[in-house]
């Protein structure tokens, strides 16, 4: 939603745009026919890589064994499959997580503790092992060839493999999420980001059911890259809410292999970072924007706040609003559910200072309603892209949050999801 | 739930049952034609009175005012409105509660800092005031009858006055929500509590839009009076969740007027202070059981909880999920949800210590799924009330929460509220 010039632009081949990446997605069949439903990435060379979870109390078997995988920074490959959380279903969910990395490792001849593994889908059931397996295998052997390709110098070919690696995370997604940018560096020659998302159902702060997988061929080690990522996330995909539950499964993983070869300058760097956050914060839109269900973007801004951490408790307490997704729904311009959101959001703030806008139209300030036209809230209410913004006149904090309307779709679809 | 014996029984006479008290609804006009939507409250004799606010920061008009009337903890009479919430409107909002208690003070003979007001609706709107003031007028006039009535013995004719009091306070719900009880005392005679309360949408914990007012004829000094409403209030208000919006204006009130002269003893003090949770209880069962759009009631009863903190949390977590909300909806045993808001909510607990049921159906044990009939589990999630029990095996508290199904309807009433 802004034009801000970058350093950075848009560039083909997804997750296995950066150099040194493959990627791969197969139909293997775990909960519906004719989906892609595993998913592999892959770095003919060692990475250092970084990691965020979910908070939930009850995590799924993936992510301790992703967690464990990662202690010592590196990473070859992830597998990922959709259509089974592998969740809550005891100590066979620990041996398939293994069996998964272990599978996986095997077949692209790299140790099983280089292989991370993430899960998407149904909580408590246990997964078809046989099937994720057969998939890794069918996938690893797509994936090979690739990596032939590229050694001949013909990587382009393999977009096609990164196109199903972001299709085979897919559950109740609507559209792809994958996007690729390109860095020109200051000593001539560019790092690359490829990446790609799930979200849907069970999207909040904390990382609802939400995986996010990022790729670069630039280098910076582990410890760096985590920091990187966190700040990124926190402003991105924890700022992001579809139905207030957090999953068992999320995570968001990076991958840097250095194959760029290129130092990066002071300059490159800060770039970089940004780049990073701008790739989650456009992930994150994405995900919004496709909550199950939803029929339009909801933009929260929050200004003038005492804190940061305010900031974001508002902002994310009024796209969490059952009522005031409600009223997006359905165009109507009842601010006052959104002062009401703010108001029990948990953060400290003066009512009586409050002004609040939809798009650049002002209907309430200093807390209390002005007279507006229901005609141009309505026009604005009924773009494809909301924007919402408070401003609490109190300090110099701001944050940003995504959410989207509530729709009846979203009942149909959470109303049958497992049967 | 349950069908223990209890020393009280349901009795006629709603809000207006105990001695002394009298209630009156009238049709206003305030927002729609043909409803009822201002109520007033009466004492005939100066009763102690006590109140529980919202916690939400951003506060309609009337509850800083009758929190200002009942610093001295005496009241006379309650106002009320429905239609519109007098929030966010500046000083038109403090003024027109003032106003409120004025004129029911005029007309009822009573000082105005002895009426408390309190109001429901659209908020950031002003409140046609006129017509609030001039259905005080009426409803003042048609009070002020009964209590003639009342004065020649025939009190039972304005049983009336009080359901019409109960219809003026409801917004969206479907059902009246009223009651009395009769608790007859150790030294002979009996004291009486009356209730009213709506409910509907914006219900969550700390009172989403919620009024609640209670009479008895029982005497207990203001201070003791709230602290037996405050707890009340704690188990039962506090843990309904409709749709996880916390409300401006939501207040639980209660007179105790004293004219049944009874002194009570020990037992008939524990037993008023079980009969008023009770109270409490059926009306936050009733309030979830008509949240906006429900076709059903969720109960969730947590135990073996560390702590009654725990316990509450995972309790309204269940609760107000949407997904386990959806999932009710669609009767879809899907208690991977039920696990995963338990790991969100904010308590600590060992996820492969707890079990699950459904009704008495088990459907995990040890944080894993056990084999059950699919066909069984339909049969429990099709009831007009579930229940929905965790074991933490972890300690000795316990909690239960009470919520409802999500449901198209709910969108739709929510989507076109205000216009």
């Amino acid at each position: 939603m802004n034009n801000m010039e970058t350093a950075w632009k848009l560039t083909n081949g997804g997750i296995a745009a950066p150099r040194g990446f493959y990627a791969a997605g197969v139909q293997a069949g775990i909960k519906y026919k004719d989906k892609y439903d595993v998913a592999l990435i892959f770095s003919d060379i060692q990475a250092q890589a970084a990691a965020v979870y979910t908070k939930n109390v009850v995590k799924a078997h993936p992510l301790y064994l992703t967690q464990r995988h990662l202690e010592n920074g590196l990473a070859r490959a992830i597998v990922v499959n959709s259509g089974n959380a592998n969740a809550c279903v005891g100590e066979f969910g620990d041996q398939a997580a293994y069996s998964m990395a272990e599978v996986a490792g095997m077949f692209l001849a790299v140790q099983p503790e280089d292989v991370l593994v993430a899960s998407t889908g149904v909580i408590g059931v246990e997964m078809p092992l046989d099937r994720v397996l057969n998939g890794i295998r069918v996938a690893s052997s797509q994936l090979l060839n690739d990596v032939v390709k590229g050694i001949r110098g013909r990587k382009e070919e393999a977009d096609e493999g990164a196109h199903r690696a972001a299709l085979a995370i897919m559950t109740t997604d609507t559209m792809v999420k994958e996007y690729a940018y390109e860095l020109p560096c200051s000593q001539g020659g560019s790092i690359h980001l490829g990446a790609i998302a799930k979200g849907s159902g069970m999207i909040h702060p904390n990382m609802g059911t939400m995986l996010g997988f990022l790729t670069t061929d630039a280098f910076l080690p582990a410890e760096e890259l985590q920091n990187i990522l966190r700040e990124a996330v926190d402003e991105s995909f924890n700022m992001v809410t579809v139905d207030g539950d957090t999953s068992t499964n999320d995570m968001v993983v990076m991958m840097a292999n250095g194959a760029s070869g290129i130092t990066l300058s002071e300059e490159d760097h800060s770039n970089f970072v940004k780049m990073v956050k701008s790739m989650c914060i456009r992930l994150a839109k994405d995900i919004a924007r496709d909550g199950e269900g939803a029929s339009k973007l909801m933009e929260v801004y929050v200004s003038g706040a005492n804190t940061k951490d305010d900031a974001r408790k508002i902002a994310r307490s009024v796209c969490g609003s059952s009522l005031v997704k409600a009223a997006l729904f359905g165009a109507d311009a009842n601010w006052g559910r959104i002062l009401t959101a703010a108001g029990y959001s948990g953060a400290e703030f003066d009512p009586n200072k409050v002004d609040v806008y939809l798009g650049s139209l002002s209907v309430a300030q200093g807390g209390k309603g002005v007279s507006f036209s229901e005609e141009k809230a309505k026009e604005i209410l009924e773009l494809k892209e909301v924007q919402i913004s408070l401003n609490l006149h109190s300090g110099e904090d701001r944050a940003t949050a995504w959410g989207c309307d509530l729709t009846h779709e979203y009942v149909t679809i959470n109303g049958s999801y497992r049967t």
